[in-house]
């Protein structure tokens, strides 16, 4: 079997499972968001200020994908979340695979949100489903306002792209309209959002924008689907 | 044939060719470092600010690795060096295939220096071998003071850890005592500075490090090796 040919097998074998875990998640009435952003873009500091503000009301389930340690899982568990720590040992995406072997340890029973937090990398993870209903790209200012177009992909395939660390503009040379608009050329039917994990500026929106699709979701199970 | 075999294969046809682009290099005097980070860490930026500081008197040859788009080879084409740009398609990471398929393009005859600006990622680019001399590793401070960890290979494979955007240090909470300790850990023998590309701060003790290196590897080539 020549490279491609297994390329073409382990991505067709992924999308399969992806299904099953999409299956699963919908049983289970939760709405699922894959969160994929280069290394140190604040995907776990927003996970945070989300479960600061949502963790008292909503039952939260996170599933922590990182090439080794338990760092981040240790956050969001001190916040409030329930959930697993997938540690890739090297791998440079989580797969669907990885996905389901973990479902069983989380309990799902009167879980509303699931987040799957990515490995850290704006490349590899961009085509991998993982059976969720939202693959969302987070990039930050301090990576520079040429990102999108150097990492088509993933601006692409996401359908919400969230743009952190807008406490830090003061301090940047960084043009936004130019990264909105590269995203908007990659993929004219998503959404983009700006805020700050750090500060709080954005987070009502994001919020809002999370409940409204999780509520949306269990009324649509509800009516028979 | 198993993915781990083709891997395998994969990785070794590396290492194979690795070796011959170092010989071309050595005939050519020159001193290669292959530059590797995340998206938005400041690999052009710091090419850049290098330029400026070296290309009046040292030939500088880049070889830029990245997903799509040409913008970081115009950029330093605009401060002096010459060079190509690898365009990966998807890829995420430089090759020592895609290296040597260019090395007819470049013009060493004169050249003391060649950077290979890597695909941004921290994760797939560690275990490929270009036929560099110096495998550098540069991390921002806006990255988060606990990524060492997190991203083992690469910290472990760098002989040189570059901490850059140092000036924004007053507007983040950053451990940076936290970060050499971890990076020591993993490679003990490895070198560590900081700096900023952007305000100058620590480029003198940069271009000192690299230009005595390169003049080092020189000499012994003209004692006979």
């Amino acid at each position: 079997m020549s490279r491609v040919d297994i390329e073409r097998k382990i991505q067709d074998e992924n999308d399969r499972l992806a299904e099953e875990n999409r299956k699963v998640f919908t049983e289970a009435g939760v709405f699922v968001m894959n969160i994929i952003s280069s290394p140190g873009s604040g995907k776990t500091t927003l996970l945070e200020a989300t479960l600061d503000r949502l963790a008292e009301r909503v039952n939260i389930v996170v599933i922590e994908g990182d090439i080794s340690t338990e760092r981040d899982m240790d956050r969001v568990r001190a916040r409030g979340a329930s959930g697993v720590q997938i540690n890739t040992g090297g791998g440079c995406h989580l797969s669907s695979r990885m996905v389901a072997d973990v479902l069983e340890d989380l309990d799902l029973s009167d879980a509303e949100l699931v987040f799957i937090e990515n490995v850290g990398n704006l490349v590899c993870p961009s085509t991998y489903d993982l059976g969720e209903d939202v693959r969302m790209v987070l990039l930050s200012t301090t990576e520079g306002d040429d990102k999108p177009m150097k990492y088509p992909a993933i601006f692409h395939e996401a359908s919400l792209a969230v743009l952190n660390k807008i406490d830090l503009l003061p301090h940047l040379t960084y043009d936004m309209e130019k990264v909105e608009k590269e995203i908007r050329v990659l993929n004219p039917e998503g959404e983009i959002m700006r805020l700050s994990a750090l500060t709080g500026d954005g987070m009502d929106a994001w919020v809002d924008w999370i409940m409204e699709r999780a509520r949306a979701k269990k009324a649509s199970l509800a009516d028979g689907g």
